[in-house]
């Protein structure tokens, strides 16, 4: 059994406590919070709640932490801070900023013999190794991502900062006709509106000036500006009723060529119910990874690209070769 | 720059030819041939047409040597012996055999230093990733393999030896209504028939009864008889005109749940217009993999599932952690 903590019981760590439940050889062991574990109920039966505190000895009876916290301030300091202690998986989701926390991570994990797995999930993860694929199969090609239709939680978020709002909502929507001519081979050029449109379900204060939000939504740089927004008001209730998922998805598209005229499109897609609990499972699948390589002697920061995929799998390698190639 | 040889010049030979040409770190040294080399005219000017026995020595100025031949009666002796003299690449792909093969060319690489990496191309190859990536995050899942539409070489050569035929090509097409369910989540149980239906065009020898082929396809066993089957008699002209591509394709789909009613849809899919042309191109890939394994000290035989991405990529690890993932 691969003994597992959880740093943080968001969304996100509730998504990896659900995945070790369906992993047979994975148990457990601790949450680690930065809260009163006192006041912390968990899903699973007999587990305990610890202070994250107690993670700073390097004394606990864990094979691998998995990091639950946000990229924009948890995660570049604990996880270098704890890849000094503990194999360890983050989801670090700030493209720009991957070579540097890769930097960090790796110098802690190498000095002490630990393995830092970063940026797992699956954009960064599983989208981030498509494209690597796609690429190295076809290099004369061009990789496209298109995400959705799902909610992104950094827009919602941005939409509920805006005075008025009582809460929001915001999909992501893949626009069809370019993903017709991605998949068609034409390699065609599309700016950021045509690519996707965002849709926000906002539900507003009483007496608060609609238009005004509206306005404040689909003029917002970078977040909204850019985009062709629909902008709906919807109940508490409604929003309770019809938004509390957080569905998500996508596409990465690769076309290329071989030969003259000879074209190839490779796609890869996910259709997910839960995004926290896919992305979990992602780190599931990367810590069982994180602790057999580190078994084999690896040390220092890794990412997707650098694991080989048998190391994901709970089966042996006789089994995957037998059943799987 | 990697240097390559090619070992066989059909199809498959040609297709990694031209894939070395979208390649630019890679570099085709020889092409071998167990016909007269002298007979061999190759798409690629200035390079070698050398004997296959040439090989057998050992001393060809080669980093990695492609064996381009078939799995029933070539790659079972030739990848072995290969694998004790040069890092070696095949597209061996009898799913039942592949164990046995895997421990032969598995002794013979690790004697010799090399890497033997066999069953490369899209199936077994890039569809045995998908699965593997899906089943490890995904445990509590089910996974679907559907071809086409494309030729299948073995169907059409099993028609081609039917008495009265003169030339036949066989497409293997996925049912629609089958692939819509799985794709839904829903899990369907699906035999054979409510998956793929085959679809012959045939060019009958003068004066051959057309009536009997047409049985003789149709009852066909494991070739046809658990299929739908659709018989079209047409001309050599048409032949040519209408089916001289070697078009294939086909996607790997997996859904499963994380929690109760929590469903996800993994689909990793390929439309080729050459199926030897991208086929040759993974295994290029999988060459520059085994020549920097190699050179890293690993030996022995490794299959896709063996090797992590950023191996098969030209683009250094800094670039791809920077834009890829």
């Amino acid at each position: 059994m691969i003994k597992i903590g959880i740093l943080g019981y968001g969304n996100l760590g509730r998504g990896v406590e659900a995945a070790i439940k369906k992993n047979a050889d994975m148990e457990l062991v601790s949450v680690y919070t930065r809260r009163d574990p006192s006041s912390l109920k968990i899903n699973t039966e007999g587990v305990e709640v610890r202070s994250a505190a107690q993670l700073e000895q390097g004394k606990e009876d864990i094979d691998v932490l998995i990091i639950c916290g946000g990229s924009a301030t948890d995660l570049p300091g604990m996880t270098p801070k704890f890849a000094a202690l503990y194999n360890v998986i983050d989801s670090f989701d700030t493209h720009a900023n991957i070579p540097t926390h890769f930097a960090n991570v790796d110098a802690a994990a190498k000095k002490a013999g630990k393995i830092g797995i970063i940026s797992a999930g699956w954009d960064p993860g599983m989208f981030s190794i498509s494209r690597v694929y796609a690429d190295s199969v076809l290099p004369d090609g061009q990789a496209y991502t298109f995400w959705g239709k799902g909610v992104s939680q950094g827009h919602s978020d941005a939409v509920r900062r805006i005075e008025g709002v009582k809460d929001a909502r915001q999909y992501t929507i893949p626009v069809e006709k370019a993903l017709e001519a991605v998949r068609s081979g034409s390699n065609p050029e599309l700016t950021t509106r045509e690519k996707h449109t965002r849709e926000c379900f906002v539900v507003a204060e009483d007496g608060a000036d609609k238009a005004a939000i509206e306005t404040a939504i689909k003029t917002m740089p970078n977040y909204f500006s850019d985009y062709d927004t629909t902008v709906h008001f919807i109940t508490e209730e409604e929003m309770k009723r019809d938004h509390s998922g957080l569905p998500h998805g996508g596409s990465v598209i690769h076309s290329g060529t071989t030969s003259d005229g000879v074209k190839h499109v490779i796609e890869y897609s996910l259709k997910l119910d839960s995004n926290p609990e896919f992305t979990g499972s992602v780190l599931v699948a990367c810590a069982r990874a994180a602790y057999r390589m580190n078994k084999e002697g690896m040390n220092g920061a890794k990412t997707v690209l650098d694991i080989a995929p048998a190391y994901l799998s709970a089966k042996s390698a006789d089994e995957l070769r037998a059943h799987y190639l």
